[in-house]
């Protein structure tokens, strides 16, 4: 039985049984150990001063879920191998923009482990991430292929854009469900797609533009699904969602669409919990719930499993096989993250 | 006149008239428009939102001397028109490396005029540096010609190890004059060299490896120079040389000189300015005297002298004329800033 029938069942019956990284990352497993290879030459080469901090890196360097994408799209041609340099600088690259999110936001704490700004400090975690991302792209500029340097700058230049809109928004309370696809799609759905294309690009050219499509709409589940958790999943330590993303005033879909039905006296709670430059406990409970009843986080939910159909659909056209299967299973494994 | 005769003729009377930027930028002043509408297209394209932000940068671009060594150097074979691009991504790359140099310093002022993060955040300003390094790499990888990425990139990932050794020095004083070469050419030369060598690739390719010695040792004149200014320039408020890397505990190579022949009681003195972690302004006058007491700004402006003579030296296979005359006031010009 592949992983895509058992997928194909779980849809039918409504009760997923969850989509593990392993299944999904099972067809090219050996090359993952090759991008870790990679990796750590690539970041090591030049700093044996810093190595401390390079192993650092490399230990937080978390599920490789970009690099198993890259791979996996090259193997529905036949084969990864060939994208291995690709996969290993799509995963440094996201590394970079993770070590000066957590400069920036001053984050003591990244995937359980410390960070580097807290080891170290803001400044030498500035420097870092564009040291990480100047060596990934030095690491593809000497190809004779300039295809995935084009892409990925381009990318990164997307993602910095979307960043600064979202520091730059003035009424967070006026962004419209397009303003947050723009948002979403360059923060996290460019790299996602990029991840697919190049690596198609190296082993199944023929596909890259069904790949570049499906990574497009995975991204985009993959950010949504990312905002709902932050309304719903329940903190360990204090019972209740984190809610952080509205302690920070970031407007996510579930506000948006809840925001259209809602009743003015709750749209006058909300508006009070964007007006308090820390608010409390209460509020963020409180804006939650009303969130929840006016149907947002229903809303986001059937965004996300249409982005998730529009995924789906876009490997019509690829070869059946393992690789498409474990493509298949990652749109699940997005979707049944944390929640 | 050429202004090489002017400058060999205060070089023999060691009575140097001060060389202005305008003599060195005089052959490629018309370039030097296309090259500021060139960065303000790169960098206005995409968010429109920030166009504040992007207006305050370009307003504080201050000497545009990176591009007009591109573009002299372009020059040298006939024309600087074929230049201008690469010379808007220099400057851009410089500019990004200042943004995120003042995030992490959080300096509010640069050039006379506040910073980013002063205006609007740390957080916006590392983003910011981000957006313009990827947009600046961007512009290049539609070309034809990938030399330039490939240069840059490399050059971008010695910035940053150069950034990262000095804030990763556990004990300052066992510095070296060899670790202080080798960093300031990493931060500094390295990037002045590649303007040079680009510049020539567009507009007088056989002159590119002449004109990349000619600005690594300018680079290192640059830097040097800088170095000594600190020791030597007095500020206006105090009526003391400012002292700010001795402050910041950096070792530059005024002191590295002093250190080899400064007495056992005056190496005290230092190492206790270096123990302190707020140095008091009467240890750092005193640390200055000693330094100068010692020969160190002597021998450090030899040295920048010997640096100055190999600029020159390159530039004697390069063919006469304006460009080549703008380039080697270019050598007095950095020597003379400020001091």
């Amino acid at each position: 039985m592949t992983s895509a029938s058992v997928t194909d069942a779980a849809l039918l019956e409504g009760d997923a049984p969850r989509v593990t990284l392993a299944t999904v990352q099972a067809p090219v497993l050996e090359q993952l150990e090759s991008v870790r290879d990679t990796m750590e030459r690539v970041v090591t080469r030049d700093v044996p001063l810093l190595a401390v901090a390079a192993r650092h890196l490399l230990a937080m360097k978390g599920k490789m879920f970009r690099p198993t994408l890259v791979l996996l799209s090259s193997a529905v041609g036949g084969s990864a191998d060939g994208a291995v340099s690709v996969a290993a600088v799509v995963e440094l690259i996201h590394l970079a923009t993770l070590v000066h999110d957590d400069a920036v936001d001053h984050s003591m704490l990244r995937r359980g482990m410390p960070t580097l700004n807290s080891l170290f400090n803001d400044q030498t975690s500035v420097i870092m991430g564009d040291f990480l991302y100047s060596v990934a792209l030095r690491e593809l500029s000497v190809e004779d292929d300039m295809t995935p340097i084009r892409v990925l700058v381009d990318v990164s230049a997307q993602m910095s854009v979307g960043e600064l809109r979202q520091l730059s928004t003035i009424t967070p309370l006026d962004f419209s469900e397009e303003d947050y696809e723009l948002l979403i799609r360059a923060k996290t759905a460019s790299l996602i797609s990029a991840a697919c294309r190049l690596g198609a690009m190296r082993g199944a050219p023929e596909h890259a533009r069904a790949l570049a499509e499906y990574g497009d709409a995975l991204g985009m589940v993959f950010q949504i699904t990312d905002d709902l958790i932050d309304y719903t999943e329940v903190s360990e330590t204090t019972g209740k969602p984190s809610g952080l993303d509205l302690r920070e005033h970031k407007v996510t879909l579930p506000l948006i669409a809840a925001l259209r039905t809602m009743q003015p006296a709750e749209r006058r709670r909300v508006e009070s919990l964007f007006e308090a430059s820390e608010p409390s406990a209460t509020a963020v409970t409180d804006v939650i719930s009303i969130v929840t009843n006016s149907g947002g986080l229903d809303y986001a939910r059937r965004r996300a499993d249409e982005y998730a159909a529009r995924a789906r659909a876009a490997l019509a056209t690829v070869p059946a096989g393992a690789a498409r299967d474990a493509l298949e299973a990652a749109i699940f494994y997005v979707m049944e993250r944390h929640a």
